[in-house]
């Protein structure tokens, strides 16, 4: 049995509160400083996506806790994309297989029922309003502030850990303190609005339920996803600056002319979308890179709080479960070892965390753009054929990401040889019309062996 | 007669006190406040380098404040680089033409006159021990701890400008406090060490005083600047993992031997040099890039504060100085409109110090691993007489940082072309001994043309 280290844990979110069961599960004592108040009392306060996307990294995190079938009963799940053209045509795009879905689930929800789960454990304490205001990494030392009562207090623990989100206050620390600190953080021209598409009059869905809508408008897009209660949550990606833009759109007027236009069926079965408009902000999409993320055996950075990705991939919550998986599996490896074992952690997740954020960056690009478009569809067909005949081994980008537990690197780097041979596949005559004859599929079998898919 | 504003300037560094001139100048009242003692009683601190080049666009600086006449005298020109290569043999190379020379200073010395300058105007105060440890960049008010009371004060004024170098307090408030800023550091994999040539038993040098002396040894290098007193500061560039490296060498042995090997006549002229390399701290190299610099007419950074770049050009300070230069000519341009000359500002600058930041980055892998090359030597060489026979129509990426006023963005664009050129230029063959041949002339001007240096 390895010895009992008192850890501080900086953020009780959904990194946060997954990870204390982690570490309580190997008899460690966590100590949790949230700077928020307690969701479950206060209600939750926004700043954040309302519901995310669950898939097999986050699913996997949770299995490990065995949380994987309770929160899969309430997720709701989404089996593939529906495309909302401009002109009201409608395509069906599934994600994966037939059995192959993520989950659309409630980030409140979620989070909530992490909490419970630690308050339960006598291993794990919450202390909610207590904002950490600096670090001192050398010593494990966190200095926090109470929210409420602008209180000091300053605890010394064995180990810091910090999933503290994109703004982590550690991080920051690591930034400001140490030297030759690698960071930066870069965000999209583009900017994000929440809306809602409600329930109907008896509570049911007004679009199909199991599926992630998309209304792709090239330099901008509405997305959607399904909540328990009948409603849909829309996220609208959109141009902080130009024409249109949250900028260009000022009055009513011009909203409802420009939602309208662009969204008919949206603004359709939504009434309020306008003052919902007018009344939400605007959120701003971040990509935070960092190095190293640890120091020693004191601290070590989790989650967004050392790898903040933009959301297009759906990913940000899943590769911060697969941290704390990981982080368990190397805690069962290194045991007392906490330098060994945080100097492991960044060196097989960094990679990997670089890896998702340029993904997640160029799948942006993928949902507003190509997904509308016709050889992007068809090559979407061909994949799905060639992943049925040759499972093994053709395994889309996407389903690697999505469906896998490979690493998020391997799936970069099969995406750009998956880019390369269809840049051939799409080149042969007639494609379009003869994608699903034996005499292509006898030339696609020539090109996965010399992309080296088949020996 | 614009209208006198209180300006609250951060940072009394070479940049923060010839700035302060240029408020003065046009009849604003400026409130220094700086991190460091005063220099002038407690002496020089290290940290930063001792000497400096001093080039064409900081002369520009300090030419506009009457100051050029009296730098250049205690300056020491440096018409070209002195290579020595391990074997001893020693190569020439001029920077420019014959008059053109980059000029060694101290930066103490430098920094000590600008202070006295500002002493010396009623418009001008300094208060030095004062830490800015916060900045609110909407109200243009500044929080200062004093380093020897502790004592905190806050300043409100019309504008504060932050000139606080590398690790700005302000830059550090528009990240933490405002949303979508850009912003990186980046650090090489090298770092730097000083040492020291002493002048002989008589003052004098005991290398080539009108030159910058370099040992390129691909993977790391040594550099010498001339001092007044006959000594050389030298700058170990040298890698901080890996074999050599600051890391593998620990023993006074081991440095001894190497630096016996490596660079046997800077042992053999300074006898203390093993000492030295044992007592004295290796300093790391940054690249800081930000995003916006300035806050509507409340707040501007300048020099370091948004642009540190590392030493390879030579372009620190002169940077830093062009900025003041050019924010003089933007005060005369807005008068009154204080947010126009700062977004005006930020505009022509912000693409220039990012081309020079790329630029030096790359210059150090040409002064440690390209410049002894033959291919280098020849290049410069025709160089030398393209400019001579065009002086309108090629000038070198050299020339055009260092003994030119063209924005970096325009050398940098330049240095592109000049590299498409010399690719064809030394594929012609037996250039190596025909390149001052009439026929090579010929072949010269064509290509020339081809790449529209000439009409």
């Amino acid at each position: 049995m390895d010895s009992q280290k008192n850890i501080t844990l900086i953020g009780a979110g959904l990194v946060g509160s997954l990870l204390s069961q982690y570490l309580a599960k190997r008899g460690h004592k966590v100590s949790i400083f949230e700077k928020r108040s307690d969701m479950r009392k206060a209600g939750y306060v926004g700043g954040r996506s309302i519901n995310l996307a669950l898939s097999h990294r986050g699913f996997n995190g949770l299995r490990a806790m065995g949380l994987e079938e309770e929160i899969r009963k309430v997720g709701i799940p989404m089996y593939g994309r529906v495309i909302h053209q401009i002109n009201g045509d409608v395509q069906y795009q599934a994600y994966g297989k037939e059995d192959e879905a993520i989950y659309s689930v409630s980030r409140g929800g979620l989070n909530k029922r992490l909490m419970e789960l630690a308050d339960e454990n006598p291993n794990i304490s919450i202390q909610f309003d207590e904002r950490c205001f600096d670090v001192d990494v050398q010593n494990a030392i966190c200095h926090f502030e109470n929210m409420q009562t602008k209180e000091h207090t300053t605890v010394k623990s064995d180990v810091v850990l910090s999933a503290d989100g994109a703004f982590s206050a550690a991080r920051l620390a690591l930034q400001t303190k140490t030297d030759r600190f690698e960071y930066s953080q870069h965000y999209l021209d583009q900017g994000y609005k929440e809306l809602t598409i409600p329930a109907g009059p008896n509570g049911e869905f007004l679009l199909e339920k199991n599926a992630l809508h998309i209304w792709p408008r090239n330099q901008y897009m509405l997305i959607a996803l399904p909540n328990l209660d009948g409603s849909f949550t829309c996220t609208l990606f959109f141009p902080f600056e130009g024409n249109p833009s949250f900028t260009s759109l000022q009055t009513e007027a011009q909203v409802r002319e420009f939602l309208t236009r662009e969204f008919p069926n949206v603004v359709a079965l939504s009434p309020e979308v306008v003052s919902e408009y007018m009344a939400n902000p605007n959120g701003s999409l971040v990509t935070v890179k960092c190095f190293p993320w640890v120091h020693k055996d004191k601290l070590g950075l989790m989650g967004d709080a050392s790898h903040a990705i933009v959301p297009f991939f759906g990913q940000g919550m899943n590769a911060g479960f697969e941290d704390c998986f990981e982080f368990g599996n190397l805690m069962d490896k290194h045991g007392d070892n906490w330098e060994a074992l945080l100097a492991e952690f960044q060196d097989i997740r960094k990679i990997n965390a670089d890896a998702i954020a340029d993904m997640a960056v160029e799948n942006f690009i993928e949902m507003r753009d190509k997904v509308a478009d016709q050889k992007f569809l068809l090559r979407k067909k061909i994949e799905a054929k060639l992943n049925k005949h040759f499972p093994e081994n053709y395994v889309s980008k996407y389903s690697l990401v999505s469906f896998s537990t490979k690493p998020y690197r391997y799936a970069l780097e099969m995406g750009f040889r998956q880019d390369a041979l269809f840049e051939k596949v799409l080149a042969i005559q007639g494609i379009e019309n003869n994608w699903d004859s034996d005499e292509t599929f006898a030339k696609l079998e020539v090109l996965l062996k010399e992309f080296q898919f088949l020996n």
